[in-house]
């Protein structure tokens, strides 16, 4: 079947089938009986072509392309406002879902590729203090901003308000720096560091409230033991992950070189970096920490006999894999956003004073970064997105009760999701500003 | 952190570390408590290391590596014979399950991609002819096979049993194919474009099957408008597709080409492929015949203009993700056989005379292939395997109901999945023989 003879015979023809094809396709849509499978193919066309529509408009008025994916995945997500319903499957879908988590998991596998230990260790303690006050500061402004704000409520309420808006969601931010080929910069390896080491102090300041609020509803003392295991653990995986990596890593590849079977490098290179995410989440770890310390970990040097056969390297190989399902995650996150549940006066007026209080807070961040002539506003704004970590906070607040009511009622709630969807929101703009400004000084 | 010092300091503190690492993950397959994401992941580690594992031993004895992925499935799938039950929840994984089938859709794009159009239409007539034969003789000597081993059942029960053993499954096949870099010979042509058309076969006699048995329930006539619909719709896939793809393929690579987000390449390929399977999915027909026509209609030259950039090309940038999910797919198909089902005696002997009538029926295929020179035998090996196609109508089957009885009763039913994995499992070793016996004459 040639193509020249039937576009020239006859192009409505063409055009009729064309037709007849999308009326089949619409048809579908309505139709429940589709099974899973046919779900997932389809949710997988809408969001990755919202995606992409999203990140090319977004690219071409300057901003950076996941700002776009975000926002078409707010737009198809509250679809329902307009009256359409057909699409809402898709931030439901958890294969969709899945789809997204692992996609971010590469992607922090992906910029931890990028990174290189030695130098992220030399920012150790530039990190450590970014993440102590990315901690501190938010939670004391936190609490000042909600007992202004809330008055009728309790101790606990503005506490744990506090502590949900420490957290870091770094994958917003490693998606700009990438997308900036501003990764390996002292900056990032900076805002990176103090996201994992934030990971861990938002894990133990939960953990504290949980066991706090508890406390004080039974009168049964905090155990302390608790979080010293808690703490242990996610210590023990910190010093650990990196001296086992280094020491097997090697082993392991030259291992798997002397096989026969086929994507050897791939799917070693996808082992190491699950397995590290899947240990981060067992520990109560973000599982995108793990997969940053596995790509930190490994090197190039790991697998230079495969590279000597001529196989791809392990970022080429899970470039396209990544540029699959990242922009998934992010359409997705943009989905799941209820714009309903967020323009409720009440929600938007708390969301302002907290995202005050949030941004006040992170950037003193900045004042961590003992490095001379280093970009500290990048860094604290680098700090700004609440992401998952924070819903996930807002979302066991709302099953902690005290006192008979749970200690993050519905309208609190609605406030917190807004502080997440705008820090989110606003970081990508904020982030390829202060990055472009001026050449970054820490960049080599 | 230097690597070097911290080996020759203490190998054993090394050591120490990784054992408590292992530690730390075996306690997570105790707990409950872990999340989706973190099953997921596990899950995830376990396939790909099986998979590969099993590749690996079976291409060192000789073998296909995806007969090492089915069987090294079966042993993952069966370990609670052996009274562990804790990897159970893989093959009941719902994201596994999907990226398994996103894996196979990938595939099939694939070796759509290695087709050519113009040729597979030379080869049309001789896979109309192996498909025709390939639905007709096993119906008859599957008819027979029943008649004869199951004397007390009736007329609709060794009709069905005869449908269910017409289904062809062409990912083994096409699996082989590739492997064994075949799958650009006039008989992978012939096999992939017979297995499209028994697929459409297989629909419509599925249909006939679920109308007769109704109509003989209720007294209804059969309603044959209902199975022109159904042929009606397959028939215009079959045309519209590769003529609204050829015509409009062109057009949207190059409509994309002038964007500036990024991986456009990738996931306008990644969007006509599932697209096209899910229009597939929509007609009754298998995603995966969608996704083979797909990648039968795109070609080299539509990407033409990003190649011009030094991009890769779209079987480059799908490689990476099938290494990483095709693997899945066949490792979760070993997965879900239940061994304890098939070893009972009368599901052995039920499967060892339908393998017989299966065997020889497809077989007869082979006599459709009108060229001269052309390897039959092969032709008819690769058709043989039934696949996840036989067991939906298996499945089907035990819903009917006739006189009271489903159609397909347990012990039957256990006969036919039986015929399934054994077709599936002698595939790749037989194929691999039959095609590596001499030098394939239709190769080019």
């Amino acid at each position: 079947m040639e193509v020249t003879p039937i576009r020239t015979r006859s192009k409505a023809f063409g055009i009729l089938i064309f037709a007849v094809f999308v009326v089949l396709m619409l048809q579908g849509c309505d139709s429940n009986s589709s099974h899973e499978i046919a779900q997932v193919l389809l949710a997988l066309l809408v969001a990755l072509t919202a995606a992409k529509l999203g990140g090319e408009l977004f690219v071409r008025i300057g901003q950076p392309s996941v700002l776009g994916e975000l926002v078409l995945g707010i737009v198809v997500g509250n679809l329902t406002l307009v009256g359409f319903g057909g699409l809402d499957f898709i931030s439901r879908n958890l294969t969709i879902e899945m789809l997204g988590e692992i996609g971010v998991i590469l992607l922090l596998f992906q910029v931890g590729l990028e990174s290189d230990i030695e130098k992220t260790m030399k920012v150790g303690v530039s990190a450590l203090l970014v993440a102590s006050l990315g901690v501190i500061a938010p939670l004391v402004l936190g609490f000042i901003a909600s007992s202004l704000l809330l008055p009728g409520h309790g101790f606990y309420v503005h506490l744990y308000i506090g502590v949900a808006l420490c957290a870091t969601s770094v994958g917003i931010t490693a998606r700009v720096l990438r997308d900036l080929h501003k990764s390996n910069t002292a900056e990032a390896r900076i805002i990176l560091g103090a996201a994992v080491l934030d990971d861990v102090m938002g894990l133990v300041l939960l953990a504290v409230m949980q066991g706090a609020i508890t406390a004080a509803n039974t009168g049964k003392p905090v155990q302390a033991l608790d979080f010293v295991i808690i703490v242990g653990k996610a210590v023990v995986f910190l010093i650990a992950a990196p001296i086992v990596g280094r020491i097997f890593a090697p082993k392991l590849f030259n291992f798997v070189a002397k096989f026969k079977a086929e994507d050897l490098l791939l799917v070693t290179a996808l082992g190491i970096c699950f397995g590290f995410a899947y240990i981060a989440s067992l520990i109560g770890l973000a599982p995108i920490v793990g997969a940053f310390a596995a790509g930190l970990i490994l090197d190039e040097a790991h697998w230079a006999s495969f590279r000597r056969r001529g196989e791809q390297s392990v970022d080429e190989l899970i470039a396209p894999i990544a540029g699959f399902l990242v922009p998934i995650f992010f359409f997705r996150m943009g989905a799941g956003v209820e714009l309903k549940e967020l323009v409720r006066p009440q929600a938007l007026f708390l969301a302002s004073g907290l995202m005050v209080a949030s941004l006040l807070g992170k950037q003193v961040c900045g004042l961590g970064v003992l490095q001379k002539g280093l970009d500290r506003l990048s860094v604290g704004i680098g700090m700004i997105p609440r992401g998952e970590v924070g819903l996930i906070f807002a979302a066991i607040g709302t099953r902690l009760i005290l006192d008979g009511e749970p200690v993050i009622g519905a309208g609190v709630f609605s406030g917190l999701v807004a502080v997440v969807v705008l820090s989110t929101v606003i970081t990508p703009p904020l982030l390829k500003w202060s990055l472009t400004r001026r050449q970054s000084v820490g960049s080599d």
